[in-house]
């Protein structure tokens, strides 16, 4: 079938990169997850910023949509197509050049399609640290990392990806190519456009290009796990920690009991730290430029501190790499034991950080009420405020069953984070998925100057429709 | 003089807080340096938000430009209005509550009208850390540190003040209240317009109040003078200093051997750290949440490794707080040293860290070419790669006679800056000072976007005009 705007395609990037057989594009098209699958007229797969700033002019003159994509592993369906077919999909995954790193200047210039995992092996092999992480490094992108504006478990250290990033290029929806590849630490010439790239989720232009900020590398790192009785003792150990440790203190994840004994239960081979079920644990890294023995010694007399004033009913701190490799073991298999268990209804939220233990109170009853028996899997990023705070089926009940209370539990939830002042994502983002929540929990002030600054740098409409607004 | 406009003003804040007398409103009309003064049809000073979109809505309906106006402390003229005397001036410091205090959140939410050393103070009382520190500290305000992403000495460690800020108060350009005032350290949702705001120069909104992120306090802080050959050792050194310091390094500052004669010259009072004189020199400072100890353990480790890797010419390790007091009063007379050796030309630049030996090289010599004989008074922060470099008329040539090169002393300066993907304002902003120069050195593509973005937010172009853009 004759398709000009293809051959045109096919003239920028060459036919072997232009995929229009359905099963081929599946893959491109399909959520993370799976809960979902798009249509699109191709899946286009550019080389470099020119041939992307080619794409978007030729999707402008042919009227065409434009997904971004990077390494498909968001969790709210924000790469992925709708199912009108009429889109197509621009992966970047094949800008994937480090096309400079700076010792010096502390800094890394990376194109969009690099993998995360990547970008940490390069800078640690030039002697430093990309403190980035989360469970999907190995196969997530830094164009989706800027995009989502990830976050992962070092943000209580080191910020967000958009506090990793100093300077940016971007191909425009007018398909003109924007360096902003700076790698300054300040500069006050203008409007902040950088940050609004990042975090836009490709609805605003499309990221080729960073320049992300690197850390010295630490030169010991700790691990603890720390028992609690309850969520405002997790609190109060955590602001223990942050007097002592300052910026040392560069992991502190929540889990409840039920966390564990969902690893247990899936995964008994992982060593379990505690002959007794405590409530709640803490799991505690540290790091030091300094030296091994000075982060061992910091966490140790803040442990013991947190014992001695009573702020903790145990703790284990490992004393080896493998040790502190099992105890982060346990952190990162809670969603793989949770999906082993069957489906259940997540939310990624972020509150104050003084109001946690209240919020868990509130709502935890709040869905005991409408929802009696209901589990809750609560664990996340507390140093940062995050929870993912899961909820699954009163026992006896099936996952299929209770997932068709989807959206009463997330109205409850969700209600309960604007009465705590927090937010619906706080780091997956909107996407498709919580376009709806969004419009429904977020001022008409804010919506109004978010559909402007749409407007205004896509008056076409073409960047990733029906994302985020 | 009827005037239906200013009676619905003083209707909104009170006729004792509108000024409309020439002489009362010479203060607010004045820049800092002394090198302008604008009009206006009135300084007005409301108590509370409500009262600036009232104002706002008040202006919009009458056709009247607003001005938002802080401290009065800015460098590049971007709170003072035109000559045209068509504009108000709203000046927010009436606004000066703190609203809240969340230590467990570590967060302040406060107004914009208050004052930096105020917010210093109250984090103190309560134990914490609010880390932006500059000059000005005594009278600038939140709204004007935030309107011009200030800077400071602190950002090598803490970040500018947009890395302060959690949330953000807003009146928009159409009077409406926009409540973004959240204390999370995640929340991606939507576009990042907290971001925009600050850094925007009062050219999008009016902030009203803001919610701050605190810090732990430090234990312990230690300074020391370091004396070294050239820009490049102090390179090396910094790179040293990160590497073993890490976090611990909470302000790295250089100044050339010039700069430490002019403090010498106008204030002989001041102690002087060295008997010989040096090329170069760096004020190291570094702070420890955990105890006093610690810092000079590590401070002295680190020099001494210096010295003894020839990075380092000598140094001085502060014993005394009264002594590290002594070594910053010498980096913060320079600009007043400056200032009683007669008008000079100043610069406030950054630059990639690791080229800014290149640059001092290649522009010196350009500057020397040029004008032969002039003489570079280079300082500034160095661990954020922003330079103050400023430029005095060569012995004998009058400082008068000297500033009408102004105009190709900028030019020599700035072209070097873009030539090295630097910026032409690391701190300062560019008000309407730098705005021919933003417009000369900036990409179109980038221009075309904030235009873009100030046309959809502020579509009648009523606030602050003739700055930025």
């Amino acid at each position: 079938m004759a398709d000009a705007f293809l051959t045109g395609v096919e003239a920028i990037v060459g036919a072997a990169h232009v995929i229009t057989d359905e099963a081929d594009m599946a893959p491109f098209l399909a959520d993370w997850r799976g809960r979902y699958s798009g249509r699109a007229r191709a899946v286009v797969l550019p080389r470099d910023t020119a041939q992307v700033a080619a794409l978007v002019r030729a999707c402008i003159d042919a009227g065409v949509p434009i997904v971004p994509q990077g390494g498909r592993t968001g969790l709210v369906m924000g790469s992925v197509p709708d199912t009108s077919g009429h889109a197509i999909v621009l992966s970047l995954r094949r800008l994937n050049r480090i096309r400079a790193i700076d010792p010096a200047n502390r800094t890394m210039t990376v194109e969009a399609g690099c993998i995360l995992a990547d970008i940490q092996a390069a800078a640690h092999t030039a002697g430093m640290l990309y403190p980035l992480s989360l469970a999907a490094e190995g196969s997530c992108t830094v164009g989706g990392n800027l995009s989502t504006n990830a976050g992962g478990t070092a943000v209580l250290r080191y910020g967000n990806t958009r506090e990793l990033c100093l300077g940016l290029e971007v191909v425009t929806a007018q398909g003109a190519v924007w360096d902003g590849l700076h790698g300054l630490r300040k500069d006050n010439t203008g409007y902040a456009l950088r940050y609004l790239f990042i975090g836009a989720e490709g609805t605003l232009g499309v990221i080729t290009a960073a320049v992300l900020k690197l850390y010295p590398a630490p030169q010991g790192m700790l691990t603890a796990m720390v028992a609690l009785d309850s969520p405002r003792q997790a609190l109060t150990l955590l602001n223990l920690l942050q007097a002592r440790c300052g910026a040392a203190l560069t992991g502190f994840e929540l889990m409840s009991a039920l966390c564990l004994d969902l690893v247990a239960t899936w995964f008994p081979a992982l060593p379990q730290p505690f002959a007794a079920r405590h409530p709640h644990y803490a799991l505690v890294e540290l790091s030091s430029t300094e030296s091994d023995l000075h982060a061992q010694a910091l966490l140790e007399s803040s442990v013991g501190a947190a014992l001695e004033q009573g702020v903790a009913r145990d703790a284990v701190v490992a004393t080896s790499s493998q040790q502190a490799l099992d105890l982060w073991r346990l952190r990162e298999h809670i969603p793989l034991a949770q999906a082993a268990a069957g489906k259940n209804i997540k939310h990624d939220i972020s509150l104050p950080i003084s109001t946690i233990p209240d919020f868990i109170a509130h709502t935890d009853a709040a869905l005991e009420r409408a929802f009696p028996g209901c589990q809750l899997v609560t664990f996340g990023h507390l140093g940062d405020g995050n929870l993912h705070y899961n909820v699954a089926p009163p026992p006896g009940v099936g996952h299929d069953a209770f997932l068709a209370n989807q959206d009463a539990v997330n109205r409850i939830v969700h209600d309960a984070v604007v009465a705590f002042a927090g937010s619906i994502s706080a780091e997956h983002g909107i996407g498709a998925m919580k376009r709806a929540e969004l419009a429904r929990t977020k001022s008409p002030v804010e919506l109004g100057m978010m559909r402007a600054i749409k407007a205004a740098l896509d008056p076409l409409g073409i960047m990733n429709p029906g994302k985020i607004l």
